[in-house]
């Protein structure tokens, strides 16, 4: 159930049966010069709406603003400040925890989102850590559909070292399967791979001011072989993305350890 | 075009012709037992793209979460703090500025959106009038698709009195007409009318806290009738809102008083 | 009763009677080369004292200060960042509140105002519809005294086209008739008058940056021919407005509808 | 002159023979059983008109709202949070900046805003301090009217250990002066006088909370024997305040040291 | 105790007998050509634990950095917003007012420091003044180490004028003592002395922005002849002000006026 | 060089080699029974200073409070709110790039700092990628201690599955070292084994809030068996995470990839 597609009776009788509801992050940013400025959005909310159809788990709205200086020297980035998406995060979650909600699964699409959705999910426990009233407690998991191990395993098999970082094939590949009329051609060369040092300390888009990043990576692909994506690993990426994520935020419900 | 369909390279060229944008602001709340929870954004959504295929203008990606506290009583809605939504304005705006954008069109589907873009806007202005260095010059416009006068005479031809302030046929008409597998059978009463003085006063969602909110309008709908929705009202208010803000929008770039 | 000028135990005994209290907003800012000031401040605490006689209401001290970053480029403007008032108006309200308060009356006198209190007003309300503990029930009603219906009439009538947008005759006539030694002599000419559209949608004080607002208006005077002013108006408008904010005042009291 | 009563054409003309301006910053608050709310605003409202009187100074609007917690248990007080003051007084600082004033003369009347004030100060010099482009050099004094050697000198010799913190007879006798038909008749005991030690360490009104401190002194006065005031002694008084503050404005503006 | 020292078991069984805590407040700026650029930290710190081996009182962590806005012209100088220690000093409190903790010494060691701890401890009273559930009776003292009358006895005895305000050879005495190896040669020339007026007025580090306060004193010391330190004074000097401070906290445990 | 102990002509000095530092981040909060409520302080101070002396670094003060909310159930723990961290790190890094120093380097000791020290970069870089004058280009990097590559090693071949997440054998090992006099006996049988996943997931300190978590690790243990801690443990680990610090933070300082 997608909730701006539902009614507050629809909401108020889904209520009877859970307290999850599932929350996609993505964000607004360059991907290259042939991948799609939404690309985190559209694959985080087409991954939730995955678990949305498999586990009847309740959808919301998509923040599709997130934390992304870092590229905005390539123009049509939007940027929202840590400190502000997590105020967002915080109204969201207080919004919906009025209603009845308790269990809220972030399902991510960009690596910067990370950061400032732990610092949220941490104020919002600390209301309640703090003796005041009325703090019910909730319970939080934080997903990148790219870490699901079968999701992991599918990216390595497909493109190896040219998946890269940023404008990776597999998130162009899962728009090209979703908007096929979009899809650009794409004939760059792969940029220079990246070290497995390098991969492991910036993630999350731990990234340099916009000026040094776009010296650095003047195309916007941040070690991605873009042109290997094709339409079919996008619409087996999503299957296995929303797949694993179902069986997650089943697991999440039930109380398991992630 | 749609900035989440772009990609970067097609932003730098459409700013090589222009330097607008349209952002189409939402709400996720509750709209009476037949109205969809996303329906202020579904709607500033639509005119917004047809803004955009009507003047070619660059449509960047829907705000969905705004005030709402008024709401709250009705599980499903989200309320952002007035704050939290000037502070998302400030970083969007100042994003795209960054990229060369300088003329920002809000439009708007949701009353409680009006005063904190405002809001924002001030800030924004404050910025360069406090004499900031690299505080650039910007304009805005902020347009409520209802607002919109040949929109305004068409609600009034349709619904009279029965359009009413919240969940309005109008509003419902258009996601019809959109989303024709979510329309809900309605066979619900009018509600009771309003005055006008009570509309004229609670213009922006003025309304109190969600327990009175709820206690006053039981169903959630404020004044409106909306079984009297049809899709193809629906139709044709989309498209009347959508050729006409796409002229203010052109008169707003040209630089013509509103 | 003014709050300023009574004691601890004269507002102990006022709230045994009443739980009302109207509170002016003004500002402090330009008002083109012959209006004071102080104009918007000076008018609005003369109208809200009118209602404290005629209602026998407690009146509490003005906010002087508003957004008003249009009129930076004038010498003498003082703006307060929207944000900041939104969180003067909470601490004001809560304040009282704590006493025993429940009904804010704010009566304005600054178009720049009505935004940000607002903003205050639904953050205030969503502190009781986010279920904190100890937050009780407000209600609030904000009023511009030009646009009581009384006092638009008869601002009309006086002065029609004339009348503008800021530095208005009505204004000027106000502060005349309560600070006469402080009459400027004007023989300044007519101002280009406004369309209705450009009032329309600058309402609010809707306004550019500071650097393009003094270019757009030279003298400070948006619309507005000041030279129209005289005491006798200024004595009939704020009767006027002051009795028929009286009236309102004693229906938001009655929880009748505005 | 007051800038509440001057046109932006008189501050322009000021400009050019100084950049001093003088702000009153008082409080809104009880003081004592016959002393009245606005106590702390009238009297350094009065003493800052005096400084613009002698010394031909700009005087700004009074904050008439500062942090008073601790009197919350008695109704009609208001306290805005210290931050929100911070804040307040940042706006006002940088707006007439911005106009070209250089030297801010704050002419305190509640030891409250000390503590705030100086932390507003000190947060407009960090903008210069770190470099911040556009960050103009700015002086500041804080000076509460009671501590003036002359006043305070006087203060002992009318009221000695009577005069003690709160609802001070000099404060009271100050506003008789100005407003005697306000004056209440006091016949109340003296309250239990208080140690030199308690003086020193809550300077700067550093009291409890509001229960705490209403339990404390139950009727509102801290130390101070409030019936002692006379009208003559406040002429007196108000006299000495505004003639020592004008010579300490001038050393001010002279560049002399505190 | 040392709260860093000790085990969660520890505190548990530390607060069956007090509720008391102490916390040091320090700086980390500039002290002069020879002063520790640590030297309001070391003091405060060795201070406290006087307090905490004396009054058998817990002391928690040393918050190291402080408002110092005025030393950024000399490289190695951390300025704290006061706005940001305000919220330390907030978290810092309510997190140990959680485990039990009632009655928090602020042992301080910067001026700086002063104006935003008032901030800060007044905000927090705020919470249940102003009727938050939950926020529990707290009690604060703040004392500058200096300021207790043995420790200011002896520092005139000792040194003087020539103690002056910033980089004072008492408070550098005391860092010669405890960490001897780090002591400097210091054959610097006696700054010129302050005027007692400028020192009154300037007490809680009053300065001007950094620019202007490296050119009005170029080294950094503040009216202090710092070569007048001897180790044998310090260590006098931190046994008068842990013996001073030790009566002050148990007269603060015990209920009496400071 | 450690900057407490320096003088600003020494941090001067300094300049003219390096322009960069490193930050200590550590926390003050339970360790379970026998572990230290500073240990993550600690360890870092004492990595980070190994880093000193081996690479001839500059060593700011330690930021020893950091967001633990998930341990205030037990006493003597102090929280910073994510949010006041990030201020915190923003003022911290925005004064020392005022005095020149461009490369920071993060030695961390406790995993709930990493999301808001990268919030605190991000937003740092933020201020340059938006284009604001003044804002020189910065680099960071963030490393905790155990993560280094030979440390982790050391880690599981001491300890294997006993090294759990929190109150780990080799931080209390480290403490042990030196602090020896402080060292407890443990006779604490190992608590419950953390899976892989369980580790993995709650990376970075994300747990649950303060209730929840005591009840699921009642002696606020995560799968650690402090028991295993040996003085000697800790000076090899010390030792190494030193080195291979130093290692880092050379690369880091020639541009070499993390």
């Amino acid at each position: 159930m997608v909730l701006q597609h539902a009614t507050w009776p629809d909401v108020e009788a889904y209520l009877q049966r859970s307290r999850g509801v599932v929350i996609p992050l993505g964000s607004t940013e360059q991907h290259g010069p042939t991948g799609l400025i939404g690309t985190d959005s559209i694959t985080a909310e087409a991954v939730a709406r995955g678990i949305g159809e498999l586990a009847g788990a309740l959808v919301g709205p998509t923040l599709s603003l997130g934390p992304a200086q870092f590229n905005l020297a390539f123009p049509g980035t939007v940027c929202l400040r840590p400190t502000t998406l997590i105020q967002v995060i915080i109204d969201y979650v207080q919004s919906l925890a009025r209603g009845g909600f308790r269990h809220f699964y972030f399902l991510n699409g960009h690596g910067g989102n990370i950061a400032p959705a732990w610092c949220a999910i941490q104020e919002l426990h600390a209301e309640r850590s703090l003796g005041r009233d009325g703090a019910v407690a909730l319970q939080f998991r934080l997903r990148s559909w790219w870490d699901l191990s079968e999701v992991n395993d599918m990216r390595q098999r497909l493109y190896g070292a040219g998946e890269g970082m940023h404008a990776t094939p597999s998130e162009i590949a899962i728009t090209q399967h979703l908007l096929p009329d979009l899809r650009r051609s794409d004939m760059l060369a792969a940029p220079p791979a990246l070290s497995p040092e390098f991969i492991k300390f910036h993630a999350g888009d731990n990234h340099l001011d916009a000026q040094a990043h776009r010296a650095q990576f003047p195309d916007g692909r941040v070690g991605s072989f873009s042109g290997l994506a094709r339409p079919e690993h996008g619409q087996a990426l999503l299957a296995a993305a929303a797949a694993a994520a179902a069986r997650d935020y089943a697991a999440f419900l039930a109380g398991e350890p992630a």
